[in-house]
């Protein structure tokens, strides 16, 4: 519809995830009017993301050197492993400053639709890092979603027998929600899960 | 939250239009398990539109060359111009091909709370391409929101008195649509605008 440069850069911004057609042509006509120097930037952390980051080659997260910045910390714990599926799980964690201990990034998690089983995950590297003994608990920590019960059943399958404590992450009513409004699901869990309280 | 360079892809993915900070993470993960190659594309189509893309010298429509494709055209009569607010509503209007003229895009609309007034829209353009007597009748084909009226206005008071065939885009039910759900101003106008049947 647009003469060349237009709607090649449309059709590239359309092939980004959550970018509809209409998003990409308004984000196109943004950058048309913007500063030369604006979409320098973009171009430059464009270029620059794809330079100079790799994935940690202890957990899978992201990292600019060989390890990520939490594997590079000596004041975690490497005795606690969490699990989780992607890289931005581990930032969604770290934002709680509640955990001390060490990631695992998955990749992904099972999903036979989309043709992801257990070998196209990092759980081989996994089991590599579980091997010298050094690791007391492994927290199970995937989306509470069909895909990622079916990832922590299988890995909690796997790592029950050799001995480790293996956790998950609570479910329940979320902090700030109402009762009347959880889903049958998240309130069941919500029982399921009660605690005595002392007092 | 993240290292270095994805952070900062995330920061300036942030900054376009419509992409809140949930969707510029997506993008960024996005990106960085992407190609190297599909990356480069995105980067090159962002280098050509500041490179190739300019204003039509004419009507202000995106052109590659000093004129846009229309302007070019020697098929399209010059003396029937629809005054559009942006480019990206030439391309809808051409989409519906009903119209053989030419446009003049003002690069906006009249906004006061915007600070964007008369004098930053190419309305003294459009008083020039008037000055020579070619232009039988300009269509006002203005956003149907509270600027584009006010644009409309404002425009048809300058262009009535130089004794040209001032027109507006008809309002009234969009087709398809449903009358019980169409708002009272739609509703309204309809009525206002409503036709003899012949026959």
């Amino acid at each position: 519809m647009y003469e060349g440069a237009v709607q090649d850069l449309i059709d590239e911004l359309g092939r980004l995830p959550g970018v509809g057609p209409k998003s990409a042509q308004r984000i196109a006509f943004h950058l048309l009017a913007a500063d030369t120097e604006d979409v320098h930037r973009l171009v430059d952390a464009l270029t620059e993301v794809k330079n100079k980051v790799r994935f940690c080659e202890v957990c899978g997260n992201v990292a600019e050197e060989d390890r990520c910045q939490v594997c590079r910390d000596p004041r975690r714990s490497t005795t606690v492993i969490c699990v989780v599926e992607e890289p931005k799980d581990v930032v969604a964690i770290e934002r709680t400053r509640e955990f001390r201990g060490t990631y695992h990034v998955l990749g992904g998690a099972i999903n036979p639709i989309d043709n992801i089983g257990p070998d196209n995950l990092r759980i081989k590297e996994l089991l590599t890092r579980l091997a010298d003994g050094t690791v007391a608990e492994v927290i199970l920590a995937m989306d509470p979603n069909v895909e990622g019960e079916a990832t922590a059943t299988y890995l909690s399958r796997l790592l029950v027998p050799m001995g480790l404590r293996v956790t998950r992450l609570a479910s329940g009513l979320p902090v700030g929600g109402d009762l009347e409004y959880a889903d049958e699901v998240t309130l069941g869990r919500a029982f399921e899960g009660r605690r005595v309280v002392h007092g």
